[in-house]
């Protein structure tokens, strides 16, 4: 992208600038926080496993009772074209599904489809090395399979995880862990296996992928994880889009480990970082 | 109002036209789901109990880690100067505070205030001497004494309200009826004795005014409310700011009393549109 090119999106179905992507106040994402989306990265156009995360966006819409206004293979022209036109070497694209115009403030009409693309900032080589600091709170996310906008539990708690100078909230509902808002959650034991809450999360693709490491020495599954569980672990990560995997290194008061990113986790982060490598190979779109 | 003469909002600082009020869809509202609000009846030119209105968006504000861009005096002035422009005989007035443009799409910044006049429509007196038939689901609002932009559940269930020739939903946690996704509950017993759930609900200022009818013969009180004690309610009623008070003759497949509206119910009614009715007379505004 030369310097200084605006960026474009997609809205009301077409290509427009960004700066000039607006919705009217009638919409039900402004009345009522209704809408779903999803988020994919691109790395030199080309769009990194594209197919879970469409999966994943047909699939919320279905589950909030909304329609995507494009079938899958007129979405991705959309989403190719936009590509394109923004020209970033590394971006992320966010497809956002609202309820539409209401007149009447409540039931969702024809959908509105937004598809934002912006330079995306991965975890640097330090922050991957020092690891966060995370704290916990009681929380089910109202419907877990659903990738709706609705955060505002999480927003509501930046104030707190600042406060406890803590970097994210690792949310558990009494005492079962479930996931971030924005990322899943993993868990190695001390003899080595690595564990994934299995139900009330959402079902990251970046979580899919590590599910997916079969090639490596530690087993990696999905079960039951406790807040004892987490206390007692090795080690710990984080899962998602833009933070691939994210060493844990302290749960609320606990120092994991040696305080320190775990060699487990870092031999999964590499071995993700290959398989996005043979992805972008793999794929061929435009 | 003269026929055909649009509306009016405020947006941006500024009294726009409504069909020209937009928001970015930086916006949290859009992206997240972030937001406040809040919604009050005007009655020729004057708002009705706005006073309590404004204590509660001041409020739900607060809880949310938001801040009003607006004095409440300055608040009162924008909200004069809407009624003033627009001009309507009855209507309400909803006003959303948002999480503002958020450069990073999460992170709350400068909220953006707007506020939409719109005509309302009261229930006819056919509905009211009707009465309506809710069905119940188990759900807990995420911060129930906030009044948050999030009807995800809400709106979501209507598919299933549709589907069971119900009017509305109903909500409880594990047996602990709370509230409707945008009313109160009211149930009489066979005593006459009138209670409504005392925690886990927004503090509904329709529900405050019917609490306040001292006068009654039956008194009106806060307390426990279980799925049982609704099962076997001899009237039972919601409130809110459009409907009033609205007699509920059916719970899930469960025929409350006769079927039909109750004593209890519409005396409570009429005593409730008395005191709307010395609120005109007394408020004066403009």
């Amino acid at each position: 992208m030369p310097a200084n090119q605006p960026l474009y999106a997609y809205i009301h179905g077409q290509i427009t600038p960004l700066e000039q992507a607006f919705l009217h106040v009638s919409d039900l994402a402004i009345q009522r926080g209704y809408g779903v989306f999803d988020f994919f990265k691109v790395h030199a156009a080309q769009p990194l496993f594209l197919d879970y995360y469409l999966n994943r966006f047909y699939q919320s819409a279905q589950l909030m009772e909304l329609t995507v206004p494009l079938a899958r293979p007129a979405l991705i022209e959309v989403i190719q074209a936009l590509i394109r036109r923004n020209d970033l070497p590394l971006s992320g694209i966010k497809m956002i599904l609202t309820g539409g115009y209401s007149a009447d403030g409540y039931n969702p009409v024809e959908p509105n489809l937004l598809i934002i693309q912006q330079p995306l900032m991965l975890p640097t080589p330090e922050q991957v090395a020092r690891g966060i600091k995370v704290i916990t709170h009681d929380y089910l996310r109202e419907i877990p399979p659903a990738k709706t906008i609705n955060y505002s539990m999480g927003i509501r708690l930046i104030k707190q995880i600042k406060a406890q100078d803590a970097d994210d909230v690792l949310y558990h509902h009494q005492g079962f862990v479930t996931e971030f808002p924005r990322a899943n959650f993993f868990l190695v034991k001390h003899d080595n296996t690595v564990v994934t809450p299995a139900t009330n999360v959402l079902a990251g693709i970046t979580r899919r992928n590590v599910l997916a490491l079969t090639e490596q020495p530690y087993p990696v599954t999905v079960g039951t994880v406790t807040l004892d569980d987490i206390y007692q672990a090795k080690e710990a990560f984080l899962t998602s889009t833009t933070k691939r995997v994210l060493p844990v290194v302290q749960i609320d008061d606990v120092v994991l480990g040696t305080g320190k990113p775990g060699p487990v986790t870092m031999a999964l982060l590499q071995a993700l970082l290959q398989m996005e490598e043979q992805q972008q190979q793999t794929v061929v779109i435009n």
